[in-house]
C-alpha cells in the first residue's frame, strides 16, 4: 500500500463490489433497468466496476459529467438534473454521440429543446413525490400536458415518461417511515403513469434514492432504478438504518497532528476542504462530522459515538475522544474517518487510493 | 465577458486588488511585516497581485500549497499548520530551496525535526491565545521551554517566536468584542515575547486573522500580520461588521433552472459542491447559505436577507424569494449568489473567472 502522509480517501474495492453486485442483483429481481448514478463515485475506473455486473446505462447530475463519462465509453446516459437550457450547445453535442435523456419541469425549458435540440434525445417528466426540491407537482396535470405538448413538436424529442427522486426518504425517522414514504411515491407515480399510458403506450417510471433501492422490496410500476450513494454509502444512510458499518465503503485517512489533553481533544490534518461539512447529532445531541477508526495492535477499530470529528477548519478537524481513548492517540499517526456524506466527501478528494494501493481518478483530475 | 453557462466564480479585480492595498498598507502604517495568507484564494495569479503591493513573504495553509507557489517564485513562506511529521521529506526538500517557516506546538514534532532536518527551517510556536482550536496554552512554559530545548539541538533550525490565530474574533457579538478579543491576544502574546526575549532578542510575534487585521488599531508587540480572507471578503466578515457589501470581491453565478411558484422558490443550478456548505442565520432565524444578486434592467441589485439560498444538495441550490421579486427570476437567467465563506467557495471552484474574463487557474488545475 502507498504510504500515506496527507488526507487520502481510501475505497475498499471489495466492499464498494459487493455493494454493486447487490444492487444490480436487486434491480435483476425486480426486472427493473439498473441506471446507477454516478455522481457519488465520479470516477472512470469505479464506473469501469459496474459493467462486471451488466451495467449499461447510466444517470449523472451534470452536463460536465455526462461529457466525461461518454469519453470513457458510456453511451446511454440520464443527466438527472432540470434542464440547464445555457448548456444547449453541449446537450446537442452529446445528444448527437450518444443516448442521451435530461428531465424537465417546465414550460420554458421544454420550448427551448423544442427549438433548438437536433438529435435524437430523450426526456423525462421530473415528478414531484414529496421531497419538494425540484419536479412538478403531481396534481398540475395541466402543465404536464402542456409540456408533454410543446415537445411533441420536435419529432427529435422523445418523451419518455416520468421520473422522481423521493428524497423525502432522507427526512424519515424510521426505516419503517422510509417504506410507507417510498410506498406513497409509487402509488403517486404509478397513478400517473396509468392516466398516460393510453396516449403514451411506453412511458416508464423512474426512481432510486438509495434508502429505499436498498431497503425496500415493492417496485410495482417501476422500470428503472437510480441510486448512486449505495455505492460507497456512509454514516448518514447507516443512521437511517439503511446500511451497516461494514457496507461503508471509504475513510478519509489523516494524519494526527495535535492532542490537547485539557479538552481531550486531537487535531488531524483533515478539515472541511476533505470531509466536508455534512453534518450529524450524536447521541449526546453533539453535532459531528464524522466518526473515528484507530489502529490498535494493527487491527482496525471503530470507536464509539462519544469519539467523534466534532469541528472543522479550512485544513484543521478537530476530533473530541473520550478519556480512555486519548492516549491511543499518537503525533503521526493514521487515523480513518468514517464520511457522514460520501457523495460530497468523494467529490472534494479529487482522487482515491484503493486498500490494494491503486491510485484511482475522478473527474477533473 | 466570456459567456456564463454553469456555475462560475466570477472575482472583481478592482476590489479585489483595492482589498491587498489597503492591508499592505495598513501594515507599512503599522510597521508590521505583511505575509498574507494565501489559502483563501490559492492561486498563482491572484499571488502575483500582491507583488504589485510589495508582498514578499506568504503564509500557506499545507505543505502542497506551499510547494504550489514555490513553483511560481514565492521563496519565503510560513506553512501556518501544526507541522505534520508524515511530510518531512517534502520539508525537507522545500527548505533546501527556499526560507520556510513551520509552527510547532508538541515535543513530539519537534523531536522529528530536530531529528530530521537537514536544511535551515524557521519554527515558530504556535500559542493558543483563546481559540481553542490549536496551540500550546499560555500556561505551560514547561512545554514551551522543553519545545525550544529540543528545537536548539538542530543548528539547521532557528527559533522564530509565538505565532498565534487568534481565531476567537470569528464568535464576537460585536465589533466592540473583536477589539476586545483582539487586546487580549496581543497582551498575552507581549508577556509570553518578553519573559522569551532575554534569551532570544530577535524572537517575533504573528497574528492576523482577519477581523482584527481589518478592524483593530493596536498592533503593539506584533511583527507580522497574516490575514487571508480579506483579500474577498464574504458575507461570514460582513456579518461581524468586519466589511461592506462593496468589500466582497467574489460571487458564484447561477443558472434559473426551475421556479416553484407555490412556495416562492427558485431552483438553481449550484450547489454545495460549489458554495460549500458553511451557513449563517438570517434576521428570521433561517439558516442561508448564500445571498442573491439579480440583474433587472441591465443593473445588479442586491435583494434583502429575506431572499436567500435555503437548501443545499449536491448540484441544487433552492432560493427562497420574497413574493414581490419571485416574477424577477426567468428560467435561463443568471443569478450571483455572494458566499458565505469565500475560502471554502473557491476551494471548490478550482479557477475564477474575472468581471474583465480573464480565466484565472488555482492549484490542481
Amino acid at each position: 500500500m502507498a504510504e500515506i502522509i496527507r488526507p487520502t480517501l481510501v475505497i475498499d474495492k471489495e466492499i464498494c463490489l459487493r455493494n454493486i453486485e447487490r444492487m444490480a442483483q436487486k434491480a435483476k429481481d425486480y426486472n427493473v433497468r439498473f441506471r446507477p448514478h454516478f455522481k457519488t463515485h465520479q470516477s472512470k475506473e469505479i464506473g469501469s466496476w459496474f459493467r462486471l455486473f451488466g451495467v449499461e446505462s447510466i444517470t449523472v447530475s451534470s452536463v460536465l459529467m455526462a461529457e466525461y463519462f461518454a469519453r470513457y465509453g458510456w453511451d446511454d446516459i440520464t443527466i438527472a438534473f432540470p434542464v440547464n437550457i445555457l448548456e444547449i450547445t453541449s446537450i446537442n453535442r452529446l445528444a448527437a454521440n450518444i443516448k442521451l435523456n435530461v428531465l424537465v419541469e417546465n414550460k420554458e425549458a421544454a420550448k427551448v429543446l423544442s427549438e433548438k435540440i437536433n438529435y435524437p434525445l430523450g426526456v423525462y417528466l421530473k415528478i414531484d413525490t414529496g421531497a419538494n426540491r425540484t419536479g412538478i407537482e403531481l396534481s398540475k396535470t395541466g402543465t404536464i400536458n402542456s409540456i408533454i405538448e410543446i415537445l411533441l413538436k420536435n419529432k427529435k424529442l422523445s418523451f419518455k415518461g416520468f421520473l422522481a427522486h423521493n428524497g423525502q426518504t432522507y427526512s424519515a425517522n424510521s426505516t419503517n417511515e422510509i417504506f410507507s414514504r417510498h410506498f406513497d411515491a409509487l402509488l403517486k407515480l404509478k397513478s400517473l403513469k396509468q392516466r398516460f399510458s393510453a396516449t403514451f403506450p411506453n412511458i416508464e417510471v423512474s426512481i432510486g434514492d438509495t434508502p429505499s433501492s436498498t431497503l425496500c422490496t415493492n417496485f410495482t410500476g417501476v422500470d428503472e432504478l437510480r441510486p448512486g450513494n449505495f455505492v460507497f454509502y456512509d454514516l448518514m444512510q447507516k443512521n437511517l438504518g439503511v446500511c451497516s458499518f461494514d457496507d461503508i465503503a471509504i475513510r478519509m485517512v489523516c494524519p494526527v497532528v495535535a492532542k490537547h489533553a485539557s479538552r481531550n481533544e486531537v487535531v488531524i490534518y483533515g478539515g472541511a476542504i476533505h470531509l466536508s461539512q455534512e453534518s450529524l447529532i450524536n447521541i449526546d445531541g453533539k453535532r459531528f462530522f464524522g466518526r473515528i477508526i484507530i489502529s490498535k495492535n494493527g487491527k482496525k477499530k471503530l470507536l464509539n459515538e462519544r469519539n467523534y470529528v466534532s469541528r472543522l477548519s479550512q485544513e484543521h478537524g478537530i476530533i473530541k475522544v473520550s478519556q480512555k481513548n486519548f492516549s491511543h492517540f499518537k503525533i503521526g499517526d493514521l487515523v480513518d474517518i468514517v464520511p457522514i456524506h460520501s457523495c460530497l466527501t468523494a467529490n472534494l478528494a479529487r482522487k482515491y487510493l484503493t486498500t490494494e494501493g491503486e491510485e484511482i481518478s475522478m473527474i477533473n483530475t
